[in-house]
């Protein structure tokens, strides 16, 4: 018997023989180690979390009876998924993604005052710097997907506009793609933008109509999704984050009405508010206005912050 | 009613019932919709797991009201974890190691039939497979600790030898490290050795005594030790897996009694019942017949199994 085989027999047998086991006042005394070792962590909040971590970790674990050749698969899969990160991929950002977390941790923090903009999850492709742009750039660079203008102003809920707000922008291209996906394909920044709104608080672009697309399956996130049965489509979206001088700044998406997965987008992010139409709009002049193709699509939103 | 309308009606209703962040409704709708993604997960004991998961981090991070910077900080502690593994460092077990995982999944199936050989954690270093050894065979290559014997027998709890018998044995050498974590001080294979028993179930080695050791401080998990103001120090130990045909083999170790940090163990592995003698022997004659200089250091114990 090899080494490997070893290890592999002694977690299978363990399993079988696991009504055998420690009592639990031994279990519990092995969490209340882990965590009397975190009391002298010199911040507060430190302590806080990791003692809280612990206790649900080790909850976790007492309540499903982890065996030890889960904790192996655990440990190879968290492995695998550091390794998966790159500069232009973040597999954990995925993973709490798809668990569900990064909407909770949004959630818990987004800002509802009366008739401001909800926010939603960043997502993982906000990993390069949006370039500066003027108000009315095209944001497609490739210019194959279906032409659209986005239009909309920056203002409180009381209608005040903002004027020098910032409107970062990033979205996928007709194929489901950003940028740093495809550098063969998309020139580094296509579908991004940093714009700042005018007198009236203004802002507006030229873009592609965004697609759905599913999230990146060939690391173990995808491996995730296809054992839990789960297809890996995110609704079509444009991220916004906007940012004000004295208000809070949203970090958002806007979804374009009627399209496919809205009710099961593979990361949570959907609130019925972000919903927007993306209008079909045949009007030559608009569109020579807009310098746009005719036909053209038209999504109109504001972005309402709060003061702070 | 217009979908600009419908949207802003439901956003009205949605801040009526809010108050300043977001209802309790809101958060509580992103884990049902986590936990309801999972449902069709064909393997009936990853469905429970992935849930429970969901369910303990979700709990977490309400708890705690966990942050956007915290939850950005996470993913980065994460994330480098998983980079900081190679094919002979494994940052995340240490990572479960010092969280006291490890040492819980290991005692909520440890073997607990009276009078065998109570099991303690794996550990990080049991990544290459030890080499096949004679009994007697010196396993420290390099020759610069205290000279050390080792011997016992692999039986039952009654008595019974078990011959033929594997005893896995890896250590870290007189200044604290494992092969594999100095391969230009160490030659591979040192410290480590795959023995099997004799007809009287015994086994026996020449070592060197083994030295606390800080467990590698340079990767995340040194950070997070640091932060919580623990040392890194685990108290000297030779670790077995021991495995006989028609027995549950066992992974533990053995602890130098009288040795430092044996109530603050870094990964909390130390059982009692594992703490043994390394009695200091002054006896030429016993020196000779094994081949040791004197006075040298005896560890005797046995290895107990139970019967499947």
């Amino acid at each position: 018997m090899t080494t490997e085989d070893a290890v592999a027999a002694a977690a299978a047998t363990e399993e079988a023989v696991s009504t055998t086991t420690a009592s639990e006042a031994a279990v519990d005394a092995v969490t209340r180690q882990a965590v009397d070792s975190l009391s002298a962590t010199a911040d507060p909040r430190l302590r806080d979390l990791l003692t809280a971590l612990v206790r649900h970790l080790h909850a976790f674990a007492r309540e499903t009876r982890l065996t030890q050749t889960e904790w192996e698969q655990a440990v190879g899969f968290l492995t695998a998924t550091g390794q998966a990160c790159t500069d232009t991929r973040q597999e954990f950002i995925l993973l709490s993604d798809v668990l569900g977390l990064s909407m909770l941790v949004e959630t818990l923090h987004g800002h509802s005052a009366p008739g401001t903009t909800e926010s939603t999850v960043l997502g993982p492709f906000h990993l390069t710097q949006s370039p500066d742009r003027e108000l009315g750039d095209i944001i497609d660079l490739v210019g194959d997907g279906e032409p659209c203008v986005v239009s909309g102003r920056v203002r409180t809920a009381d209608g005040t506009p903002l004027p020098g707000a910032v409107v970062d922008v990033w979205q996928a291209d007709a194929h489901g793609f950003y940028d740093v996906q495809r550098p063969d394909a998309q020139p580094p920044g296509n579908g991004r933008g940093l714009f700042t709104t005018d007198a009236e608080g203004a802002f507006w672009f030229r873009t592609c109509v965004p697609s759905p697309y599913p999230i990146p399956t060939d690391g173990p996130v995808g491996t995730l999704l296809k054992a839990s049965g789960r297809h890996p489509y995110r609704p079509a979206h444009i991220h916004f984050i906007a940012t004000a001088d004295g208000h809070a700044p949203v970090t958002t998406h806007i979804f374009v009405a009627g399209g496919a997965h809205l009710d099961s987008d593979a990361v949570f992010a959907v609130k019925d508010s972000l919903v927007k139409d993306f209008t079909p709009t045949d009007d030559p002049s608009l569109a020579r206005e807009f310098g746009v193709p005719n036909p053209f699509r038209h999504a109109r939103f504001d972005l309402v912050l709060e003061r702070e």
